[in-house]
């Protein structure tokens, strides 16, 4: 019994924390994301330890960054990806090669062995779609092209980067196979191409028999169900989850409006998905940033992660203008999940010492902080006073919403 | 990684289990769930193994009937439980008396020792309010008067149920304090009548402040922030979780339509609750039945569990009809989570053995089992004939929609 109060004590302190930090932020119109990844800095386990990472906490923290994916994925029609897809695989692809080339090259600079130079460079590649996404959601700026191109972009540098982290960690672990590479990489590209080509029509097809159940809102448990499905399916073939819950939300994103699947699935967002940012603060150690053997080549990382983001993609789109570049160089800037997955597994196979590894968690922290308060205003100024005309048109042609 | 998947996997399998039983229950006119109930037995780990009891999956069970009787909670308004409480509280005490009573002279009969017979009649104490809640919830019969008397008794029982358990404990421990149990007490009833007194006021109070606040959906987040507060502080002084949380629940009862509370805790509720219940059902040693010296004695006990809670409750009410007295006495059958306790402690102390144990758990799927299908004719039968025209009038008063 006692297991039960400090259970619903965790799930009472995290939401309270997170919405008391959310609106302190939102009244300094700053994104409530920020609030609560600080909050949980301040009462993690390395600061005030009023919330321990237990499994309950961590539970709900990836249920809560599953709901975001989906419900961003939702709010994303497979042709208006289709749409940008061209220019998301350029940015993402060079956003890729960018950031990698950079981390290895710093860490072979700074005397580390290739490995643990490698482990670096491939911290650096993705982009964490859960920070983009839930600033722009918040903001309503979601639908926007630009939106489109940085999640889409995002969406394919995760693939990409757990890819990297496959062949990085096959060559560490000195049994890099190439057909096993190969077979990760064509279930990816197999597992996206069919979940966005048939999603969607296999969603429509069953619109008469899922209305047709004696349950209480059939759709939105099938849906949910896709959730949990297509999550588990990802991980399993060396995705991330958040991937799969993206695609699953993807295919839902067509429904009728009356099923009322995005209003159900923002009651569960409202409450969810603080508990992962919060938790992604807590697990961050405030006081390792106090060396200065952490601080000092951890700033130069994060500048490095900065300016390599925001110059390789800015190039994969720079024949849009340079304000739209900029925009999109900034939105691709925030590290997150995939780089704590890289960090994890380094650190497992004894690779990266935990200097490194404290190097990465600050540019994963830094990047998250540092993009969410410029982000509306600049994609703001992207939009308002676009350099290309061609694109004005294209905005229309989508049906953009202004 | 691997974690990640067979969580999110257990989230599905359950997800998808409850569904399908439910929809099939549905089908066939009966309670979905019943249909989470039996399918929770067959794939538990007692039988086909689908799916163990994982911290994630208990989190989600936990979750879920917190959810239920929050729920449960926001549809029953204050005021109209004052109506019944008179009545509620004496069919809730007779409805304790008479099991504690039969339970305790059935062990001695079969000559277990007094302390092992006082943990069976504990056992018999308490009606599970979830099941009764949820089988006139999804009939939509939860806001009839018979049913407000049904769950009021049934949390009063409760509260009864965790003070009886209290004073076995501390009599069979041989450290009977009175001035504890008396704590206890004070502290339960203190708890209740703040909750009931003060909270809708509160509610009433902050209304302004509430929907002024930045963050999206304030009034949705600050109830379940009460729920889980009410929650842990019910089960701190030695009341259940679910007994706080449904007192949340009704502190939010009167809240205004435009918050759209009942709505979005629909969301949590469709996806939470059947966790709760195939947990519950994947709980249960199947095996253990199939042992005569389990099964004869443990099918007696069943059978004075339901008759002296029909016979109990029904004596507290005899006044409003015999079609009443029925109804409500049928309604408070179900024996759950407190009867769960209650075993789970006994086992504990050493004090009950493990048939006496399997024959509680038969109590409980049994009562659990029986009573949802004839439930809601019943009340139904109760209702249309009600033999006491002065009832009919009270309908009238309460303002009931029939």
């Amino acid at each position: 019994m006692h297991s039960t109060v400090s259970m619903l004590v965790g799930l009472l302190v995290v939401l309270a924390a997170a919405k008391t930090a959310g609106e302190l932020f939102e009244r300094m119109k700053q994104p409530a994301v920020i609030g609560e990844l600080l909050v949980g800095m301040l009462i993690g386990p390395y600061a005030l330890g009023l919330v321990q990472q237990t499994p309950s906490l961590e539970v709900m923290a990836t249920i809560g960054v599953v709901i975001l994916m989906f419900a961003v994925g939702l709010e994303t029609k497979s042709r208006e990806i289709f749409h940008v897809g061209r220019t998301a695989f350029i940015v993402g692809a060079v956003g890729v090669v960018v950031p990698l080339a950079a981390g290895l090259g710093f860490g072979r600079a700074m005397g580390y062995p290739t490995p643990e130079a490698l482990f670096i460079g491939t911290a650096l590649v993705a982009t964490s779609v859960g920070i983009t996404a839930r600033v722009l959601a918040d903001r309503g700026l979601i639908s926007t092209r630009i939106a489109k191109i940085v999640l889409a972009a995002a969406v394919i540098d995760d693939v990409l980067g757990m890819l990297v982290l496959s062949v990085v960690t096959g060559s560490a672990g000195g049994d890099l196979n190439p057909a096993r590479i190969a077979l990760t990489m064509v279930e990816a590209v197999g597992f996206i191409a069919i979940v966005v080509l048939v999603g969607p029509r296999l969603v429509a097809k069953l619109e008469k028999p899922l209305e047709g159940l004696h349950i209480k809102n059939a759709p939105f448990v099938a849906a949910l169900g896709s959730m949990f499905a297509f999550a588990a399916l990802a991980e399993t073939i060396g995705l991330a989850a958040i991937v799969g819950a993206f695609f699953a939300g993807m295919a839902f994103a067509e429904c009728p409006e009356r099923w009322g699947l995005a209003t159900k699935t923002e009651s569960l967002y409202e409450w969810l998905v603080p508990y992962f940012f919060v938790m992604m603060g807590a697990a961050v150690n405030v006081k390792l940033f106090a060396s200065p053997a952490v601080l000092v080549p951890g700033l130069v990382l994060v500048a490095i992660a900065v300016v390599t983001k925001i110059v390789g993609c800015g190039l994969g789109i720079i024949n849009e203008g340079p304000r739209t570049a900029l925009a999109v160089g900034v939105g691709m800037v925030p590290r997150g999940e995939v780089g704590l997955i890289v960090a994890a597994v380094g650190q497992r196979m004894g690779i990266i010492t935990p200097t490194v590894y404290a190097m990465i968690i600050l540019v994963i922290v830094v990047s998250t902080l540092v993009v969410p308060p410029v982000l509306p205003g600049l994609f703001e100024w992207a939009r308002s006073r676009s350099a290309s005309p061609s694109l004005a048109s294209e905005h229309a042609a989508v049906g953009e919403t202004a």
